[in-house]
């Protein structure tokens, strides 16, 4: 019963319909709070239907009260030991990145109705329920990894954009605090008219009036246009990096699967349980299979309606029997 | 009769005149369209030319019906399988994406005369037009093959921003409200400011004035930097490795054709056909089939003037009988 | 003495000392002429100075015309065998785009003269001189390649450039016409405001105020963001393995001329002349050498206080001579 | 004892935990300096607790002179030969980059104490202090050495988009000196429109208003997206091919190293040493020493919970006692 709670709620990893249920009904409701949170915050909508508002709030904690409740109690049943002691483990999950999220998306809620708290903010605070959907983005991983793994360059690249931003801010305010002393009243008011040119927002609010202002502005603004774009263009080829190791860690498969030229159901599965793990698309494991399969020299097509890979027989293997097999994996 | 009109209709892929003329045709039709829709929105223009942009409009939505029903009556005559069958395979290629753009370009201007519609809002629908550009753009498909190879983490980083946009609109609403009721009056302004801002476009009609609104303002800004450049990362990066297999696919005919030291008239027609189906400029061809012939251990040069692969006679081929054989193919 | 002239004013090409400041003094002449230019453009500059620039102007056209005549004049030295011919190479060469850039900059002084026309926009287009910088600049040539390698690739991506410009204009005209008729008056006025949007310009002369035009802005805004990024991202790459590639033509040099395990002057003088050509940086070229070395088994450093190849001796080549011959190259 | 202080200054490259606090104690200091010039520059705070700052700043003045004094006179222990000789040696230190920056950062507080100069203008010159941070970052001189290698292409690129910006900025002059006569009152001016407008930043403080002016600033913007975001692309793609040398460099420690199967205290301390002198992160470190042991067909899997590297006991190496020696690397 409670390993069968623990794999209903456990997200992604099992493929019982009932699952996949369960995980639709938390991710359109999640969905629905952000919207709630959204509109609610127009006073003409929170007019006419506030109780509606607060009716469905009630209805989301609750569920999540509950879930945040199985979660924890069915912990144990988890494959990673750490969780495995009945009172330890539970404490352990508890304190993990993804249940202190659940956590703090339903404690507003309890806290404001024990201490009558200011709801204002604290309604708006439930749009962190967002975050509860990366539980269920397979390709957010691959972000989250590639951020770890550039880490130390990417601190680099933001560190010198930080002190060019202070120089720059310093620089421009000596030029033009003369000459607008109100909006560069000081370094931290030229701080804000630094990050909004380095950036090339540009809002036009603070803007450098003085020769020797603009001269600055210029050099700084080109300098940033390169500056700026670094993190992102390192973050952009460590992505590409990430996608193609996960390429060859499906290639590996396809490789091991066909050493004997047959895909049976078992290694089918197998496959189809990679692909979701690495977040590949139908069509590119459509590819690799193909090419897998002409390494083999046998000959495969994709048809061209229903993108399928279909085996044609190859010389040695008259029978082309492969076909049938694949016709149910494209 | 049907073949023939079939062939001429079928963009890019005939090599007659005649349809390439069809082609030019359409292409120019296609754009003077474009054209007579945006300048037709003058007010002064339309006064003085109004009659000639209503008599334009007659005809080019006749050529545009009479295309339309000549491509679904030779349908039948597509080397697609499902197209084959006259009456289901008609209806079927109706409902192919390229030939519902031919009808939605065409039916507003039915609906308009039957029902007397608004005529200025459908004016502007016939922009669509445009799309059907697409039908004889080769490098396009590249561009949407690669959107639709990296669709997952596209979708993913898309995710991710949607989140964070929602999230910095609602600290900012947070912030900003009281101090600018009117600007920031609920998240969905906010959500307006945080699109703007995120984009790096920044209007500067609502800008943050309080101190945290400028902090949350300032931090939003130089993480959106990098991840706002994220997805034109990823898309240049798939586009890059998608313009590679191309460059390959075009290197394995080379070799295939060379294999035999000689290009003639058919593999230099394949030639062709594959740089014309690939996209490829003169000169990537002219490149590639350059180092074909160097892995043949012959000495090529490519002309400084004309750009014409220049086959120099080889000490194992002292007529050097390529040279005016690939001269024709430059 | 024509050929002396000819090599003389060949840019970059020859190793002369004397053509060396020839090239010095015209790029000097240029750049101050870029300058002369810009300040003369500045009424309060012009009052005070203005003869000075007029006489300026004379002395450049007059240097400009000489050197212009003797280039026409020395064309027939030139190696390309299209300008042999003294009165048809002549004409040839005049038509080159080089020469008739040369002959733009100068035109404007003499038709001026003749007929009188208005002066300041002929002193502006002096600025075009600039063009004839990129006569000296060796990276120019690659930036030029990798466009038109790249040229099919970037102008699909123009055209969905321009393609979505045209939508985005014409429905935020349909959602902003009523709200804003002054703003949004025609498509064309729209067409401003999706130009400054799509790339993230962001002036803020133009902001869509409904409901609609909002969340339309929206949604192109985060679109634009991807695409107009591309054939930047398209172009980076296209140079990145441009780069590449003069790198392995480098390195194929290097291992040519160390086949022999020795650098001799001659081939010293080659590898210095194709580091030029290529644009390698002493850097580059330093490593390229250093692992052509490697290759060899000798072992070699680079020195860390003047950035020199240090060639240890090997235990094949116990006198180490090779140390000697580079040091003269580092 | 001058070898003692030398090693306790050298940042980064000893591993004593003294040097580590003297490390901490100045990187803090340095930081501080920035705040307090940046807070110092509000005129409330500033009156607040003017003498605070007065005291602060002479108490850091006194910290880097003594750091400034130490580090001279223990120049000579430098393995560099060229600071060895007791006073030529020291003059050299004197003049090295980052004992310039060094001394320009106390050198403002003893003039302005001699001369009595501005002290405003000299107080905002401190924050040159952050620049001394770079001392501290590893990560830093990555982005250096990718800079200087890349700069030449990056030159032309800049060279090219100063062109770009030059007739940019006065073909709009001509355009729209006649409508706005203030904002485009000469090219000095209309060069602040043109660098605003490239870089995408977009104030709005100078917009054009005529057909023509808006015609060319909508070509100008198309076309400076694609060339301004060039730098950054080439700086990108070089940083990732930087990023792969120091991966491979690691890779081939892990390789010599793992030659006999064992890494002993030395070689852990070696590969240590390289890790943090690469920059390299710990996941980096540890999947590069996971695969060099794969390659050696021993068994290898990274816990789940700490991160470490555990080793498998392999077929030929029944006894698996590498996971005990591993397990303090991880």
């Amino acid at each position: 019963m409670r390993e069968r709670i623990f794999l209903l709620l456990d997200a992604g990893h099992s493929e019982e319909p009932l699952a996949r249920i369960v995980d639709i009904v938390l991710i359109s409701l999640i969905s629905l709070n952000v919207v709630a949170v959204i509109f609610e915050s127009m006073p003409e909508v929170y007019a006419h239907y506030g109780p509606w508002f607060d009716w469905f709030e009630i209805f989301s904690v609750s569920i999540f009260t509950v879930e945040y409740l199985l979660r924890v109690w069915s912990a144990v049943e988890s494959r990673n030991p750490r969780y495995k002691s009945p009172v330890k483990g539970r404490i352990r999950f508890m304190l993990s990145p993804l249940a202190l999220i659940d956590l703090i998306v339903i404690l507003p809620f309890y806290l404001s109705s024990l201490f009558g708290a200011d709801l204002r903010m604290l309604r708006a605070l439930r749009l962190l329920r967002a975050f509860r959907l990366t539980r269920y983005a397979n390709s957010m991983n691959l972000l989250l990894q590639v951020l770890r793994d550039e880490g130390p360059i990417i601190s680099a690249a933001l560190f010198v954009l930080l002190m060019m931003i202070s120089v720059a801010a310093s620089i421009t305010y000596l030029a033009e605090h003369a000459a607008q002393p109100e909006a560069f009243a000081s370094i931290p008011h030229a701080l804000w008219w630094a990050v909004v040119t380095m950036t090339t927002i540009g809002y036009g609010d603070v803007v450098p009036q003085t020769l020797i202002g603009r001269i600055c502005a210029s050099v700084i603004g080109i300098i940033s246009v390169g500056m700026v774009a670094l993190p992102a263009g390192i973050l952009a080829s460590g992505f590409n990096e990430a996608l193609h190791q996960r390429r060859r860690r499906y290639e590996q498969l396809v490789d091991n699967v066909l050493e004997d030229g047959v895909i049976d159901a078992d290694e089918h599965h197998q496959l189809h349980q990679l692909q979701e793990e690495l977040g590949l698309s139908q069509h590119e494991a459509a590819a690799i299979l193909k090419a897998g399969y002409r390494k083999m020299s046998h000959l495969t097509e994709i048809c061209d309606q229903c993108g399928k890979v279909i085996l044609l027989p190859s010389p040695d293997d008259p029978e082309g029997g492969g076909t049938t097999r694949l016709s149910k994996f494209g």
